[in-house]
């Protein structure tokens, strides 16, 4: 009981730490402990743990694991990461079609005593998946029969290969505790818990504000400050670069700030508004893809929507601004009030129009290339919509306003 | 089976639909495959949509449904919305103590054929739950013996007021596929399986980045433009208010602006990277709460941690800035370049370090005052740190350099 708590107690420790932190801490667990805590944790994160130890100290608890588990994480780890491959756990109940109920059952007798056991597998000679056995047909049938005529032939499985994310959307509708994820040729490679799954997932997409904005998915509450400066800085650095290009704009009419210096207090509202007009079209977009409610073909009517959106919005939220910015003028004693609005009111219906199209066409285009579509998004649509609105409200002031 | 695959597409259709658009797609539905698809898909979602459903045609399908199924549905909306009350399923397979193994196993035979039965739950006279049965262990133990001594006492189960964040946090490390719910007397109320809890969960963390900036939980690709502009267009107004106070502090330092006008450049620059540094702090934050990683008295040693990489991050990024302000004053001819890029690092460095505090700050205020820590976080915060930065960088401008 006292190692129980103990190892359900390092179980939490590392799920609240990033792989490479929690690794360190297994170091210095006796094996035992080690590999209990790992058999505890969501599969996915004892898979990355593991990659995270060095080669002797993995090769150790490997030493000290079961043979099925230790086989298994072995097996996992030649799956992508992030995939289904890397959640998997061994598949302990396996029989023959062959064999008969009563058999089965004291089988299972055993094997219950060590594992976790929730349904069985039927395989053929050649470790092909023919059917799946479920406890409470097993109690209810008679115990001569043959498990060929009692085993589920209508098979659901997964393939290894298979992102989590396409896997969450597979099996959303299926309420079945455990899944079997065969290769492509049908045989059994492991089994996947849709907790587990779901868990895994949640993990992820807690993560998705952070990769937005260049935050890792290793960063975690107790992540030490120096290791998140290392992980957070590049991405800042990114960030200016990227700013430097607004700043660029804004200097580039910088005669026409000069002259009619009233501008100036409207370009953060300019910005800040398509930023955030672009923001919520990314984010609807990224939980598009992520729920898998994209299709071939709805990408085209996804900007269309986001363009009348941003158009609407504009309109509206323009007109609030445009009367913001005749009252200043007017305070200010121009003479070209009603200019000065009108050109804050244009430039806020074109900006929000291009923003609202970035903000879906940026997760797109991040996965097109084969990245990750949150990945750092935020700082890419916030750098082009910066440029947009306040290169088009200055460009429209130069031509429109004089002096 | 034409209707089951009828009713599968059905169920697959309500998932990506807004509650409110499923409600109007079950009007059209007959009642028996309404029905089924509400009891297909998450019992999250089934509650949302029946939440949405005018009075009549609910009453239609809860007389349509198996009493059990109605009478927990019923049961699940007197709980708070996003709670473990509302991803409720009836209790079927309820036996009581004194029963013997071989009359359970009996039972079951018959309830099977209609439910999708994991665990049996054994309560007392006053339905208090007292015991837990696994079907493995029925089949393995001797027909006559009596179910208090085959079940499992060591109970966990779920308050069905809890909040499904925190219901995930408490479940993480269990891997059990379903838990019993019951009330503070111990009383039996439902079952929640944990796969509908994750995916619940893993929906509802689908939509964090955009409620952080004032899209709705409810929206999804499928919304219509005019529901879109409906839900998203009020904290657009919302955010315009709050970039009035970032114009007005430009504004407020209009006439430094007038006599150097090389500062307008660095303006968006100031706000960039501020923003995205308390952003970054803000996604570290959130995912803590999430994920159940920070607990009391924690706070405070975050915010030291947020100054502290503020401070290195705005240190290291001042830098740069200031090396691209130093070249551009030069290139503009203006002989105090050197204090130029002195306001820029400063700027940076001091604007870096509030944002990082504030981006740690509003989740946890937000929190504090009942609402959603996400909620519109990056629209405050955001004006939080376009008034800052630039507020800091104009006003040591107008201190440190004449003409």
């Amino acid at each position: 009981m006292k190692a129980e708590t103990q190892s359900f107690n390092l179980a939490d420790e590392l799920v609240q730490r990033a792989p490479y932190e929690a690794a360190a801490l297994l170091e210095e667990q006796d094996d035992e402990a080690a590999v209990q805590a790992l058999d505890t944790v969501n599969p996915l994160i004892a898979q990355q743990i593991l990659h995270e130890l060095d080669d002797r100290r993995r090769a150790e608890l490997l030493a000290a694991a079961p043979v099925e588990m230790a086989r298994q994480w072995m097996r996992n780890r030649e799956y992508p990461e992030d995939s289904v491959g890397w959640l998997m756990e061994p598949p302990v109940a396996v029989f023959r079609p062959h064999m008969t109920v009563g058999e089965t059952v004291e089988a299972l007798r055993m094997l219950t005593k060590k594992s976790f056991i929730t349904y069985g597998y039927v395989t053929d000679e050649n470790n092909k998946l023919v059917g799946v056995l479920v406890m409470r047909d097993l109690m209810l049938s008679e115990s001569g029969r043959k498990l060929q005529d009692v085993m589920y032939t209508n098979l659901f499985t997964l393939v290894p290969e298979m992102e989590l994310t396409d896997a969450m959307t597979a099996v959303l509708n299926r309420h079945v505790p455990v899944y079997p994820v065969c290769n492509r040729q049908g045989h059994l490679l492991g089994l996947v818990r849709g907790q587990d799954l779901f868990e895994a997932r949640a993990i992820e997409l807690s993560a998705q504000p952070g990769n937005m904005v260049g935050v890792n998915e290793e960063e975690r509450l107790g992540t030490p400050v120096r290791r998140s400066l290392w992980m957070r800085h590049p991405w800042l650095q990114v960030n200016l670069l990227t700013a430097f290009a607004a700043g660029a704009v804004v200097g580039l009419f910088q005669d026409t700030l000069d002259r009619v210096v009233i501008l100036a207090a409207f370009l953060p509202i300019l910005a800040g508004q398509s930023g955030n007009t672009g923001c919520q079209a990314l984010a609807v977009c990224l939980r598009g893809l992520t729920l898998g409610d994209l299709k071939q073909g709805d990408q085209k009517r996804l900007f269309v929507k986001e363009a009348v959106l941003g158009f609407w919005n504009g309109v509206l939220v323009g007109i609030v601004a445009a009367l913001g910015m005749f009252g200043y003028a007017m305070f200010s004693g121009r003479g070209d009030a009603l200019m000065l609005a009108l050109v804050v009111w244009v430039a806020m219906v074109v900006s929000c129009v291009v923003s609202g199209v970035a903000g879906a066409l940026i997760p797109l285009v991040l996965r097109r290339f084969g990245a990750d579509p949150a990945t750092a998004s935020s700082i890419f649509l916030t750098t082009a919509t910066d440029v947009i609105s306040m290169g088009t409200f200055l460009g429209l002031a130069t031509l429109l306003v004089d002096k």
